[in-house]
């Protein structure tokens, strides 16, 4: 491999000249710097870029922690940064973490070694040492999306998932159901905490008592939905309505509820929420909430090119907007005694 | 922050010593070692391991090169590869490419600038320059796994997706169909092209003319196996069976049938191929090829480990077992005319 000497006699121009022409072109003449891509191009000169980004301090790259890319909520959000990134001539670099500290924080040190600019943490887990804060409000070069921590001082994109529950519970009750199930998300997720705040909104508004009993536990896959449903209908005084805090669960739940002979929406209505893809091929096709994923990906992305080129002075918190999807998993009870 | 010349005064020692006790520390005995890591925790003083990764030629990243990660069968591969680079002190960097030759290209000259070590690209089709092939059968620090290119020199990590399909056809030809429509994948695609050999094996094994009208063109989405199903039923001599490239057409195309009021399989078989999480919560669940995705993923990794180690001489040529996983979505026709 040539290196920049050989090629600044080639194109008859000094080794500071090849440098900038590599790494300020505009500093530099469009005939000079045309001899030295002409050099470069003749002697298959590749230029060490990483050295040369460490120099500028700058690698073009943003680290993205995703917890698991076998969510398809999160494939959309993934598909949204790329663009935004490809636009901005940044390139994305996806960590799948398994949700483990550990491994966020291997890959949160990129940019300390300078192969990084910033990172995207796409759960409520602050990957950098407490000490990097540095009482500054955007000290971090990090955006935090979709699962937000409480009181960051890192920029925020985020649903208001309890709006977005309680507007589902709402439509719930408006059907007439009285006993509404919740399949929860993990437990420490500020996202199923959010989501169940907003549950209870709804009940207490219609004057419905909180039935701590209704709550399943759940973990966001299809098997976990199926497992709370089977669960649930085999209870004396069973829901008539089941909300699901995500999409698998809630087509898991609609398997078993099948099942066990039980018609949706007839017999039990199922919600869900995200709007995968799946959604609406779910038989019935799934009453979701739709995120708008991609817009996630992209403003996290923005945001993050923005704080690494120092446009951000106080870190904004963006909450993007949702919407009922009403589709035909869910319908009237059929329960008449619970209507009121 | 610090530099190693602040650390090296603070423990009593010599620059050199400090950056042997960062890099070999095997050179150095423990008690200077333990100098040296106390005074960088004081200063908080960060190596710039780039620098120091690049002068000993390695970066510990491997570069993932996916289509796009909304795919279930690539998350499943994904988390396979992740587990294993895990293991053996390697970090995976994930790039969505959506196939589009310039950004992998882009990717994969990571390794050139000395940002990563090797590639995994999940795709047929070589990221690398010509030139680079350099003749020899491993000069490419490359693998190529999932849809592989043809009379590549780069270890390979496939299934033996003409097999595979012959399969599954013989399966539906054995339930008495002999219409059996192909709802295909990509165009260009060699999973396409190879599944389609191995169905073309079984009619001709069977004596059945093959009829290029059954062939649908579909792009491995929910939507194309919705549209193609549709597009069949409508034709006077329509299929008793169709068999979808992948899982997600196949769901797409058993909600088209259903709507249309057809019986899955009574009146109408489907099958799929890769066996993702929702083939068993389709309704009815899904008769599937099953390929052991994880396994796709730790084995290129593997296979990466050991061309980047050195420990590679000859391009290896993996083949991963697949299974036929026969559920209910496919049964005998009742098209009694077809039966022979």
């Amino acid at each position: 491999m040539s290196n920049n000497r050989e090629v600044a006699k080639l194109a008859g121009v000094s080794v500071a000249t090849v440098s900038r022409a590599l790494q300020k072109p505009e500093l530099v003449s469009l005939k000079t710097r045309n001899k030295v891509l002409s050099a470069i191009k003749k002697l298959d000169y590749r230029p060490n870029l990483m050295a040369a980004k460490f120099r500028s301090g700058k690698t073009g790259n943003l680290v993205v922690l995703v917890p698991t890319v076998a969510n398809l909520f999160f494939a959309r959000v993934i598909s949204g940064m790329q663009e935004a990134a490809h636009q901005k001539g940044y390139s994305i670099l996806l960590c799948n973490t398994f949700g483990d500290p550990e491994m966020e924080e291997g890959y949160a040190k990129m940019v300390h070694t300078c192969q990084a600019d910033g990172v995207i943490q796409l759960r409520a887990y602050n990957p950098f040492p407490a000490q990097d804060t540095g009482g500054s409000s955007t000290a971090l070069p990090m955006v935090n999306a979709c699962e937000v921590l409480d009181n960051t001082t890192v920029p925020t994109v985020t649903l208001d998932n309890r709006a977005a529950a309680r507007a589902m519970t709402e439509h719930l009750l408006q059907l007439g159901h009285r006993r509404i199930a919740v399949v929860m998300g993990p437990k420490n997720s500020p996202l199923t905490r959010d989501r169940l705040a907003g549950y209870r909104d709804a009940l207490q508004e219609a004057g419905i008592a909180f039935d701590e009993s209704l709550l399943c536990p759940g973990d966001f896959t299809l098997h976990s939905g199926r497992k709370a449903a089977g669960e649930l209908i085999e209870r004396k005084d069973s829901p008539t309505a089941i909300f699901c805090e995500n999409d698998e669960m809630a087509m898991g739940a609609i398997q078993r509820l099948k099942q066990s002979g039980l018609r949706v929406p007839e017999d039990i209505s199922v919600a869900g929420f995200d709007d995968i893809a799946f959604a609406q091929f779910s038989d019935p096709p799934l009453t979701t909430i739709a995120q708008p994923a991609e817009e996630f990906g992209s403003t996290a992305v923005s945001l993050l090119i923005d704080l690494l080129e120092g446009r951000i002075k106080k870190a904004p918190k963006v909450t993007l907007p949702f919407e009922l999807v009403v589709r035909s998993s869910t319908g009237p009870t059929s329960n008449k005694e619970t209507v009121q």
